[in-house]
Order: C-alpha cells, then structure tokens, then sequence
C-alpha cells in the first residue's frame, strides 16, 4: 500500500497507522491539537467536515469522538490518496471519508446550512508572503493561500455550517486579528480561543479558535494556555495525552 | 492629609505611600500588571501621559521607569485630589503631575501628535452591562463606560500620539476583538498582547495590550502568559516581583 519515499506512523494514542511522506507531507503538533481542541456531537447522524485534510491525520485522530461519520476534503489529489490507502489500511470506512475536492467550492458537495462541525487546519501563508515558500510544491500548497485563502475557507465554513453549528481550527497568533475579523464578517462569532507555547516562557506559536455560527457578540473566553514542552524539552500534558493517551502518564 | 474613610497603602517595590478609599477607589492587581507591562523612554523630555489614572497608581508605579515627568488624567475630581495628596506625600511632583480633567478631550491639554506613550486603564464594562454596575457612584464611573467609551479613549489616544507612540493599555479578555477592531480603526496596530490567568488551569481574566501607532500590520505577538497564584494561592512570579521587588524572591 506504501508508495515510493512513504512510511507508516502510528497514531499511538487512536492505534491508528497513517501513511505520511516527509517529501510530500506529514502531519505536525497543529493536528493532533486540533483534534483534540474540536468539541463533536457523538450522535450516528451529525455532519462533521475536516477541511484541508492533508494526509486525514485529524479526521483518523477525532474518529473516536463521535458516531458519526468524518468526511475529510483535500485538494491536492496525492495527499486525498494517501488518506484515502490510511482509510483502508485501517478499516475505517465507517468513520472516515475522504474526498478529494477544493473546499473553496464544499456547497458542491454539501448543502449550505446543514453542517454541525467543521475543523479546519488550513494554508497558514499568505501568497504574498513569498520567501518563506517551500520549493516543494506539496508543502507549498498547504502552507501557503495560493489555492484557499483565508477568506475563503472562513467563508465556505459559514456558508455550510448550520444555525448554531461550530468551526474549529488552528493558525498562527500573528494573524489571529485576521482571522477572527473574517469570521465575523461572516457571521462567525469567536467563542473559545486558545494559545499554544512551546515552552512557559516562550511567545504564543499556534492559536486554536472556536467559533459559533450566528453567535451572540461578546463572551470569548481565552482558555489556560497549552505548553508544549518543559525545559528537558520532554512534553507536558495535556499535549503528552494527546499523543501517547492517558495511560501513557507517569 | 487622609480624608475619612481613606487610608495609607504602601506600594512596596517603590517605596511610594498611596491614598487609597476602600469605599471610593483602591487600585487592583490590573494597575500593577499595566505598570510592569509598559515601556516608557528614558529621557527627560519624553511626553508620557497615564489615562484614566485614579489615584494615581499606575503613575507612581512607572515613575522609576522613566527620568521624565508622568502626566496623571483623571476625570473623577475626588479621585484625582487624592492622587495629588498622594503626589505631596510622597513628594512627587517633579516625577506625576496629576491633572484633573476628562481625558476623552485630552487634545485641549496637549499638542496631537506630541505624546510618547500613553497608558490606561479604562472602564471595562459596556454602559449597557447594567446588571454588573456598582451602587457607589465612584465605582461606577471608574469600571463603566459611562463618562468615556473604548471608541472614546482609543480615538483621543491615537490623536494625542506621535508617529510610532504607543499605547499600553489593559482590560478584560472577553473584550479583546472589540479593543483591536477599534485600534486598528485609529490606526493603533497591536503589537504585544499578554493574557493574565489567576491559575494556570483557568481562563484569562486580564489582557495586556501594546499598539502603536501607523504601526504596520501584521506581526502580533503572544507573549509568555503571566500565571498569577500557584496551587496554594501564593504569588508567583514575574508577579511576586512586580510587587515586592527581586530582593523578596525566595
């Protein structure tokens, strides 16, 4: 099932095993924050949508939260692929499925206003931000707003989401005004945000946000901060949780 | 020189006894927090302007920061004579010159586009919060926005400032897009943001904000959170510091 310069990492915590490529893409921290971030209804019948899936890491790792089933939509086809051989590898057809489309365009696929959950992990560059471009055009196009932009995801996540319905997604905290700006234009209300630091005393290098569609003004709550890791550089909780699972606590 | 009611508090870090009203104005960990947080220039000619001063706390607090004299602005004229008592006392007035004025006209005191740095600590509650509004009316005018507005101290801020001044400013976190949304309006970009938890494992309850303005966008930071009380509700540091000084660290 492995195609060439790709390898198998198992999601210790879900025992899940992932086919990622390190030349192509290969999930990182954001992920595995915001699957654990994302609050999902457990019902059989809810819609859930995992926007900008790459190779489906934070569909497989949210799986077990719910009942239903995670529709994850990427763009690029190699990355869709890879999602989709990790769906079969796992046996997770039930729980997950991947479709390769541009989620700039998801009222194709879904009906406006009908969705519960969208978690999203998207292009964190924006296009003009040039020199920071990766010469891999695989890692360009999913960190960099060359095929979705900010607008556009924040936009097409409104458009879909039900009255009352949830987007959650993780981003960097210099373009937290940014973002939280687009989504109230678009009627998106930031409710819950959450700033992830590497180490206690280190600047904010991941933001998490939760908003609600048609929300009331007012009453964002900043949540304790995530640190990541101690000054041995091992991991704390909650982020060691996260990844090895509870029983993994000393 | 105490009027009744009032009594003498001892701002220990700097040695400065200030008048405080327990039934009219005390100053609270926030005035602490926004003195630390802001940095003023050195030099003597620097224009440096402490808005919605109260008694005075903030501008006693950042006198040993800067070789030039702190300008207090308060609207309250009870609050501000016992701010000026607090000056004499501690003979003070080459460092704060408390002013009692309303600061939302703080263009008819000073030049626009001659200020340094300004810092306030304005009234956190919409005047609409009815529900939250203290029957005493000093507490009432020094927590609600009922004789200045955040448009109101935003907007005089941003006039009174020089290209490249900044603003230091706190407030509560639940108001944070609100603040931004209006700084950038009067080109104030935010720069530094540092959100305060009491403990580690809850919500923010103070935000500290630096903008400057004409400053270009982009680029905000999110910096170390300040973690109040440890588990025992002792003081932890940077916070211990701000207010017993180094020497008392254990």
């Amino acid at each position: 099932m492995l195609k060439d310069g790709e390898r198998l990492d198992r999601l210790i915590k879900e025992g899940i095993d992932i086919i990622q490529s390190k030349s192509v893409f290969s999930f990182s921290l954001d992920a595995v924050l915001l699957a654990d971030f994302a609050k999902l209804p457990k019902r059989k019948n809810a819609l859930i949508i995992d926007a900008c899936s790459g190779n489906g890491a934070v569909a497989f790792m949210m799986a077990h939260k719910t009942n239903a089933k995670i529709y994850g939509i990427e763009y690029q086809e190699y990355l869709a692929d890879m999602a989709n051989r990790s769906v079969q590898l796992n046996h997770l057809q039930h729980k997950v499925q991947i479709i390769h489309a541009d989620f700039k365009y998801g009222d194709k696929l879904f009906r406006p206003d009908s969705v519960d959950v969208i978690t999203c992990n998207p292009p964190y560059f924006s296009n003009s931000e040039h020199s920071r471009k990766n010469q891999n055009e695989a890692y360009t196009l999913a960190r960099h707003e060359v095929t979705i932009t900010l607008d556009d995801w924040v936009r097409q996540s409104s458009r879909l989401l039900k009255f009352g319905g949830k987007l959650f997604c993780v981003h960097r905290p210099d373009r937290v005004l940014d973002i939280m700006e687009t989504m109230k234009r678009y009627c998106l209300l930031p409710k819950r945000v959450q700033f992830v630091h590497p180490k206690k005393n280190k600047e904010a290098n991941i933001v998490l946000i939760e908003a609600i569609k048609n929300g009331k003004s007012g009453g964002m709550k900043i949540l304790p901060p995530i640190i990541v890791y101690d000054e041995n550089n091992n991991y704390l909780d909650p982020v060691r949780s996260m990844l090895f699972g509870e029983e993994h606590n000393e």
